[in-house]
């Protein structure tokens, strides 16, 4: 689906003036950048706590430093946020900005071709753990409002910075802090800057995201592992109850076995299907992108769909018994997986953990006993195409970048997304700039150096598309808002 | 199945003069076996070869010190084969005496209550690593040849050691050595001491042993771990393939699924379950002691036939993608697993294997590359109870423990076994003194001294009741050998 109209209520010629300060200060940028990408700040992984303080510490400075007001390292049940402002534009919208200072963790670090906190530009990529996901980003937010105010003294619209440090952790703390915040948080309209471009680097407008629920599923069997020639054959094995448990779960035809899964997924309608099946997308080149023998999925879905529009169920981890060199005759004690379920709308991922834990109770081998914790749950999100600030962000795109965006149904899942709906009562924009090869959560994460150039400016126009608007449409236009 | 008549032909009261020099020597013994159970010579693990050689060199000194003759280090494929021997009972049976001075890997270490290579005694065990598989029971060996030779001069016949270091690594070098050295191996009988007793520390002699086939199956996704939410659903995760696959290997009524696998399987005759069934076993008292809500196995059969006469498919040991702390959302770019199917005669392990790869790639799914690689492979071995040396061995542990043994079926594998008899045309006593309770492969290993001490002597009444055998069956007394 691509935008058919996309006339822009602002010119689309460049900002001489912050063009020539970004010319300026291109090399120290960078610096700025690669600064931000050696902090380890790793939410998932409890001994870096402090890492994540201190991210977050940095990126307080670096906000104060290009002129924003009321920052401040935020306190939450998790690690901080950062919050800063800057609101002297009287009269014209006010936006919400989210993204995140924490990353993924980095194992196995021997897939990694230079150490993933000692950030480089190899080619025309920033090469380092946070790179795209979500430094970058966040970054080049800094940086537009940096120099916005270092060259004209303002900025078109209000905007309100919120950056938290638990995203990758399923952001299960920052809707308590939003609640405990939400005197300040008064806003027109959020704008995530977590997701990124469509196959092919093409300018995107994220309209939905996946939700998730994440579990971690524990077979235990004896105290100590058993030597599986003296009791092989009389007990279970909990490896072998583990792979039993995970098979059941899904199909080889790739539909979920779990009761009810699927009973609120909103069907995929005609119109929609159409729209998808025009984007540009080959799937025999994506596969050999892969490098995989086959693409797979749920019967009667294309790999788009079943990307963007269906739930999923993935093992994310599996462990149990003798990794090493060699052959240990063991059965187990215990094992374990993580396996996480992309949620599409209206899945409720807590209503879709009860029914995952009622499913493996059942389908359990009796001669172990089987546990299921909730490791995270995320809301699945579908954003209206037609709204305003969804377009305004379509132009600034357009402007920038010489194509018109495609709207996609993106497949990650940014919990926050669901909470600015929901507890903030915000219409909330996906304007992301990474590009789809930038191996987030993989080892060597990278991020194109044009696309966080071009995120700058896009940011840049993006409020002054939104400005532009609210001026359109104030009680002086057309008397409606 | 007990012993109905073991009228021996030796008497059973205690060799005073070898009580008397056991009883002088009793620190010195349980120092030397401390001594050769700090050497960590694991041999599944590259990195302590030099440790199977500096075990193999401290027991060719002990055998030495012991007085045994021809000793050597003997190199084959692998790690060194201890040769050693006493040849000066002229007239009287050879018997060739195996064991192995190699021990398991040590992993989860966590588990030890004290570090698995600094052997302690608590109460009346000794604690380390190869404390009863199988250092202990080549130790007791070694004590009975030098008590003999202390207090009497001689042995009642001659005795061939044959000690490896590839045991815990499905003896895969020995082959090669017995065939080179054939010619020294002459005998007329092989004990091999690397079994134990039954529950309840009842005496016992196991008449069969479990063959083994070893497999690793890999499964190969992407180079790279993927993002579960951009990816998932439109590519086949490798650990919900490789879950598929084992659980495809085996229903959950625990029969094996794989075409053909029980063709050669000996079927369980009535006599035999007979005799299974009145061996002295408690079902409940057995799931109680290992912890476990049920014991589990293949439908129509008991635990002890599940045990030692059904072939097993277990995991070893399974991995792949995120097993550290938290959530990490990925879609892991490859998964293993270790799997082994203990085998019973006749099962070929060759064929098996063959097997096992036909059907792995049949239900692989086709989205990822899935491998089989065989790891080690041992045959089935069954002896028969009414051989005389299997009745001698009957009548020595009689003697020393006070009650009669039962025959066993062993659910594990010693290769070994099946290669004396076919390679070097032997019979094959298996003739071992370990508690049922002794943690072989686990953490926290552990030999009752009890069973220690008496090893020692009912391997000095074995030698005296295998030259009585000869002796009565000479040609001087029956005619016939």
């Amino acid at each position: 689906m691509t935008t058919s109209d996309l006339t822009s209520t602002h010119p689309s010629v460049p900002d001489a003036a912050l063009e020539a300060y970004l010319d300026a200060t291109h090399e120290q940028r960078l610096e700025s950048y690669k600064e931000f990408l050696r902090i380890p700040s790793i939410s998932a992984l409890s001994e870096h706590a402090a890492d994540c303080r201190a991210a977050a510490t940095w990126l307080a400075d670096a906000l104060a430093g290009a002129g924003a007001e009321h920052v401040e390292v935020s306190e939450s049940t998790g690690h901080p946020v950062v919050y800063a402002d800057w609101l002297h534009a009287e009269g014209a919208p006010t936006v919400v900005v989210y993204g995140h200072y924490d990353v993924q963790p980095v194992d196995p670090l021997d897939l990694w071709t230079s150490p993933p906190f000692e950030p480089v530009i190899v080619g025309d990529r920033m090469l380092g753990r946070g790179a795209a996901d979500d430094k970058g980003q966040v970054h080049l937010h800094v940086v537009a409002l940096e120099g916005l105010l270092k060259t004209r003294g303002s900025l078109p619209v209000n905007v309100k910075y919120v950056f938290e440090g638990d995203e990758e952790f399923e952001s299960a703390h920052l809707d308590t802090w939003l609640e405990a915040n939400r005197g300040r948080l008064a806003a027109d309209v959020a704008v995530i800057s977590d997701t990124g471009f469509f196959d092919g680097n093409l300018p995107a407008i994220t309209v939905s995201l996946r939700g998730i629920c994440y579990i971690q599923i524990d077979v235990e069997g004896t105290a100590l592992d058993l030597h599986s020639g003296q009791f092989g054959g009389a007990v279970e094995n909990p490896a072998n109850a583990l792979a039993q448990i995970i098979a059941a779960l899904k199909g080889p035809d790739g539909r979920i076995r779990v009761p009810g899964f699927y009973d609120d997924v909103v069907p995929l309608g005609d119109a929609e299907r159409a729209a998808l099946a025009e984007l540009p997308f080959d799937e025999e080149a994506y596969r050999e992108s892969l490098g995989l023998p086959a693409l797979a999925g749920e019967v009667g879905f294309t790999t788009l769909e079943r990307r963007g529009t269906r739930p999923t169920l993935d093992v994310n981890g599996i462990w149990g018994g003798f990794q090493g060199e060699g052959s240990k005759t063991i059965i187990p004690a215990h094992a374990h997986a993580k396996v996480s379920c992309r949620l599409v709308a209206d899945q409720d991922p807590d209503r879709i953990f009860e029914r995952l834990e009622a499913y493996i109770a059942e389908v359990a081998p009796p001669g172990v006993r089987t546990t299921v914790r909730k490791l995270g749950t995320g809301r699945p999100s579908l954003m209206p195409i037609d709204h305003p600030a969804t377009q305004a962000a379509a132009r600034a795109l357009a402007a920038t970048f010489g194509r018109d965006p495609v709207f996609i149904r993106e497949g990650g899942s940014i919990p926050v997304g669901a909470s600015f709906e929901s507890r903030l009562g915000l219409p909330v924009v996906l304007l992301g700039f990474t590009p789809p090869d930038d191996n987030a959560h993989a080892p060597n994460e990278s991020m194109l150096l044009a696309n966080y150039e071009g995120g700058i400016r896009a940011i840049a126009r993006m409020w002054s598309e939104l400005a532009a608007i609210a001026t359109a449409k104030s009680p002086g236009s057309d008397g409606t808002r």
